[in-house]
C-alpha cells in the first residue's frame, strides 16, 4: 500500500501549539509535511497576496518532516505547497485552530480557507478548531477525535469540492458527549469595536466583538447548538455560494 | 418619502476609477456616502484585521458626499462604516471592480466580501465588477445596467442573508446581449506562479495564473458561460457554506 502523504497547515503560524498537536495527531497515518505562515494570520479568510511577491523558506520543525514557512496567507500556503514545492497530498489538514470556527466565522477563518483552497485544488481536506483561544490551550483530548475523523475520510473520500469543518469543545474527553454532523449557524458578530486614544490624541479601533446567533429554535441541527451542549461538530462545507432559490425567482424577472 | 441612504465601498481603493463610476451611477437614487480602503486591497476576500488596530480618516471626495478611508480590508470598511461612523444604509454597493469576479473568484474577491459583510449585517447589498483590469477602464456602459439593477433591488428587497454579484462584460452597450441570472461556475486558477530572482540571488514568486473552468457542458446556466457570450451576469449569493447533501450522508455514520 502506498504511504499516505499528509500536508498540515494553519492560520496561527508554524509555532502554534495547535499545529504541533495536529502534526502529532495525523503522523500515524502517513508521511506528514508542513507549509504554514511564519506568523499568525488569523482572520485571513480566503485572502491571497497580489500586491507583493511571496517567499518560502525551508525550516527545521522536527527530524521527521519537511517543513516550510510562507510569507503569505493560509490560502497562499496551499497554493505554494502544491504549485511551487510540488506536494501532491492525499489529505490536507488545517489547524488545530486556537479558537472556534463555527457559524459565520466560517467566512472569516484562515484555517477553514486553507482547507477550502485544498478542496478547490482537488485534495481531500479537513479543518480542525478547538474552542479555546489561549496560546497554551490543552489539545490532548483532540487527538482521538482527530484520529477517528481522519481515518474515516482516508477510507471514505469526500465528494469533489467539499471538505469538513470540525470544531471541538474545550472539555475533558470523558465529558464530550459525542460527534454530531451539523450545519452553519446563522449569526453575526456584535459590539465589534474597542475605541482607544493613541499617545498623540488620535482615535483607533480594535476589532473584537462576540458572536450573536439568530437561529430558529425549532431547527436544532446547527453547529453552535451542539457545541454548547458538549458535542464535537462536523460541518460539511461546499464552495458554491449561489443562492439557488433566489436564482429561480430572479429568472422570472423581465430584465 | 424618506431619501435613500446608499453606502459605496470597493477593494481597489478610494481613488479607483470604478468607484467614481459607481458613485455617479447610484447618486440619482439617494444620499451617497463612501467608506473605502486607502489603497488597493484586491484579493482580500472576507479578511478582517485582528493583529493591528484600525483607523479611519474623513476625506474630501467631492462636495456632495461624506467620505472616509479605512486602514483595513473591504470587510473592515463595512464594519467601521456601520459600527463606528453609524451609517445605516438602505443599500450597500461595492465596486465597480476593475476585473471580473465570476466563478471561484467569488471566494477571493474583496469587492464581493464587502457586499457579503453588508448582507450579514442585515443590509441590502450588490457587488459590481467590470471584466477589465485596466486602471483606466471605460465604465460608461455600466451606468444604465447598474441603474436597472439598483432600481429593482430598492423596489424589491432581497431576502435576508442574500446579495447580488453582478459582472459586466467589456463591450459597448449596444453589443451587450442582455442580463442573465446565473450560478457560480466551477473552476480554479491554474499556472499560478511567476518565479523571479531578486538582486541578492533569492527566489520569489508572484501570484498570477488564469481561470480554468471545469463545467458540465449540459448545464449552461453558469456565470462564465453567459459572460463569454456578451451577457451581464447577476449571480444571487447566499452565505451558508453547509453541504446539505453530504450532511445527510454523514449523519448516517456511526461516529
Amino acid at each position: 500500500m502506498k504511504i499516505k502523504e499528509i500536508l498540515v497547515t494553519n492560520d496561527d503560524g508554524i509555532q502554534a501549539k495547535g499545529m504541533r498537536a495536529l502534526v502529532d495527531a495525523v503522523s500515524g497515518f502517513g508521511n506528514v509535511s508542513i507549509m504554514a505562515p511564519a506568523f499568525s494570520r488569523s482572520g485571513s479568510s480566503h485572502a491571497i497576496t497580489l500586491d507583493k511577491p511571496l517567499k518560502i523558506t525551508k525550516v527545521h520543525y522536527d527530524p521527521l518532516r519537511e517543513a516550510y514557512i510562507c510569507s503569505g496567507t493560509p490560502v497562499d500556503c496551499i497554493k505554494m505547497a502544491t504549485g511551487v514545492v510540488g506536494f501532491n497530498p492525499d489529505l490536507v489538514v488545517s489547524g488545530i485552530n486556537h479558537g472556534s470556527n463555527s457559524s459565520v466565522s466560517v467566512l472569516y477563518s484562515g484555517t477553514l480557507a486553507a482547507a477550502m483552497e485544498a478542496a478547490i485544488q482537488g485534495y481531500q481536506a479537513i479543518a480542525f478548531s478547538l474552542m479555546d483561544f489561549a496560546p497554551d490551550a490543552d489539545f490532548t483530548h483532540c487527538i482521538p477525535i482527530i484520529h477517528k475523523i481522519v481515518q474515516y475520510v482516508l477510507q471514505n473520500p469526500l465528494p469533489p469540492l467539499s471538505l469538513l469543518n470540525v470544531n471541538i469543545p474545550k472539555l475533558p474527553l470523558q465529558d464530550i458527549k459525542g460527534i454530531k454532523v451539523t450545519r452553519q449557524s446563522r449569526g453575526k458578530f456584535v459590539q465589534e469595536f474597542e475605541k482607544r486614544i493613541d499617545p498623540h490624541g488620535r482615535s483607533y479601533y480594535w476589532l473584537c466583538g462576540h458572536l450573536s446567533l439568530n437561529e430558529d429554535p425549532n431547527l436544532l441541527d446547527y453547529d453552535e447548538y451542539y457545541l454548547r451542549q458538549g458535542y464535537v461538530s462536523i460541518m460539511p462545507v461546499q464552495l458554491d455560494m449561489t443562492h439557488y432559490e433566489l436564482k429561480k425567482q430572479l429568472e422570472n424577472i423581465q430584465w
